[in-house]
């Protein structure tokens, strides 16, 4: 079992992570005194799945309002708190948790106008580790209910990390394995290596592997002949963002897994708390769609893999249709079939402040 | 345009091949001297691609018979070429290629029972110089079928690498881009980067820039966005094997990228020489799929990517069922639709001597 945790709150006041871009060959944590040093880490992958850069982005406005000392003006706290949110905010642009964090953080602000600034800041740190503690709770109800969509011997897959490390500590597509696994159940995983940064080989085989869940690692190109193999049950994968149609944004190469998955008639989930919804957007057509450096495609590796020059094209994430989704698992329960309706009867409306950017 | 061959024989009597392990950041030729040296080019990858492979192999059967001497007896002669044989078919199981080069080798000489060994050395080498030129030949002509598939303003995605390096100059899927090119049109192609060895963003890019044709490297797992974004208008691939009914073994990937060309229905073309089909099996579930070292999953380029004594599962290829092609390119024109009869048609019998290990 893991003797770190993805994210922590140092009790000399700094923000302590992981650095996830050094796993699996080394478990380094850094410390981030500063709201710049946060979105460094949020922007490179330091730090990464949604919940997780959530967290991070609710402890990163802590921080970022250290700069003020333990009793700031009221102006001055409200006008470096609305700084501190629209930086965070531009660290990436796919994953609803960070806005939806970054929201729920400036409104806990907001609803205490008539307090002191000192309370203020106390509240807003009480309410980042809510946050912290609500996600362990969340990510713990992911895996109960989706562990009963599997049995004793079955054999799934996964695609990049929606593991304890992509959230406070449970995570929440590999929740629903550590449920089976805590269960009783003997499964066996197969993890997609997850091109260009290969968070499947190195975070969630990590995971499983310190779990002691039996797992394979595959390139992506090699899920489809698995699947033709018979030896996939099921796909469990994680989202980055949900829309109200139920169409969802996850990792780039979601969206090809799940193509396989249907021609192969094998059920594909999506689990997922809450607060990755955004039923603010009618369907994925809408979701900006993030393209990182070409770098990481050419030369991830150490060693140059494409000739100079060459055009490459590097989206991090891809929209997997709600047609292709079998099912959701939430903290809420499972939502089966997954449309615009069910949706939003599982998840509420904009209007009930869910979703809302 | 490339200055060097895919291989060459030499003045002074040896194999000359380009190591395109090191390729694209260094274009470095490897001189075989010995039957090891070219078994272990073979093994190693330094050439690759199905009609390359059987090049190499005939060249090597020169290379192994050259410790005899210029005048062996005729019992010497047959016993080396023998072994020479068996340890040259032992590099690769999968590329029948090898296996046809050999056997066409073999005919050779036992049809020369009569000659003296001299000439029959002799006659080897011209043989092999012929599979040389015959492929030449034979790619030209599977370009210029394929090309007609092909539109000005065209965008197409291509899997690993079947290009001049694959061949002696000119390449089978990628053949079809180059005539397209040649005969004016303005084409687009997708390199999937082809994970584990990356022979798409390593060689694919490279052949293309070198013919100065629009390329973009993406990551295999990125094939089925780009097909729905609408960027794809057919896929062309080339191919290790081909049974009686069509079913195609080619790169491992090529089966995903098959599934979700269907999923989007883009058409999806295999270009190969006859040398490629194995008529003497009926379905491709009869062909062996060699699986190779998990450390290039692992370990790929320079750095390790998995965590310690994880299982990897690293099947080199996997087989497209012949319901998911639409057409197969060879130098005889296109099959299509695809199935044991047309196969059949077009290429022969077992009994013709095609196909026959």
């Amino acid at each position: 079992m893991k003797s770190v945790e993805t994210l922590s709150w140092t009790d000399n006041g700094c923000l302590k992570m992981i650095d996830q871009t050094l796993l699996p060959t080394e478990l380094r944590e850094i410390d981030c005194r500063t709201v710049e040093t946060v979105w460094e880490a949020i922007q490179m992958l330091r730090v990464r799945g949604a919940p997780a850069i959530g967290l991070a982005a609710a402890y990163g406005v802590c921080v970022g309002l250290q700069s003020l000392g333990p009793n700031p003006t009221e102006k001055a706290l409200f006008e470096r708190l609305d700084e501190v949110v629209k930086f965070l905010a531009s660290s990436r642009p796919t994953a609803v948790n960070l806005f939806w964090a970054l929201d729920r953080m400036k409104a806990k602000a907001e609803s205490l106008r008539k307090a002191t600034p000192p309370e203020i800041l106390n509240a807003l740190f009480e309410e980042a580790k809510a946050i912290h503690e609500e996600d362990r709770t969340i990510c713990r109800a992911i895996g109960e209910h989706g562990q009963t969509l599997t049995k004793d011997g079955g054999s799934y897959l996964t695609h990049c990390n929606a593991g304890g490390l992509a959230t406070a500590d449970y995570g929440t597509a590999l929740a629903v394995f550590f449920a089976a696994a805590e269960a009783g159940k003997n499964i066996h995983v197969f993890a997609d290596e997850t091109r260009p940064l290969l968070q499947g080989a190195r975070l969630t085989a990590w995971e499983l592997q310190q779990r002691e869940i039996d797992v394979t690692v595959i390139c992506d190109s090699m899920a489809a002949l698995v699947m033709r193999q018979g030896k996939v049950d099921a796909v469990f994968v994680g989202a980055d963002r949900i829309t109200a149609n139920g169409d969802t944004a996850n990792k780039i190469g979601t969206y090809g897994v799940a193509v396989a998955a249907a021609a192969h008639n094998i059920p594909f989930y999506v689990a997922a708390p809450l607060s990755t919804f955004d039923l603010t957007l009618e369907s994925g057509d809408l979701i900006p769609i993030e393209e990182r450096d070409p770098a990481d495609v050419s030369c991830g590796f150490g060693k140059q893999t494409a000739p100079d020059g060459v055009r490459i094209y590097n989206p991090a994430f891809d929209v997997t249709p709600a047609t292709l989704i079998t099912g959701m698992i939430t903290e809420r329960g499972i939502i089966c079939p997954v449309n615009r309706e069910t949706v939003v009867r599982c998840v509420g409306t904009p209007s009930d402040g869910r979703g809302k950017l």
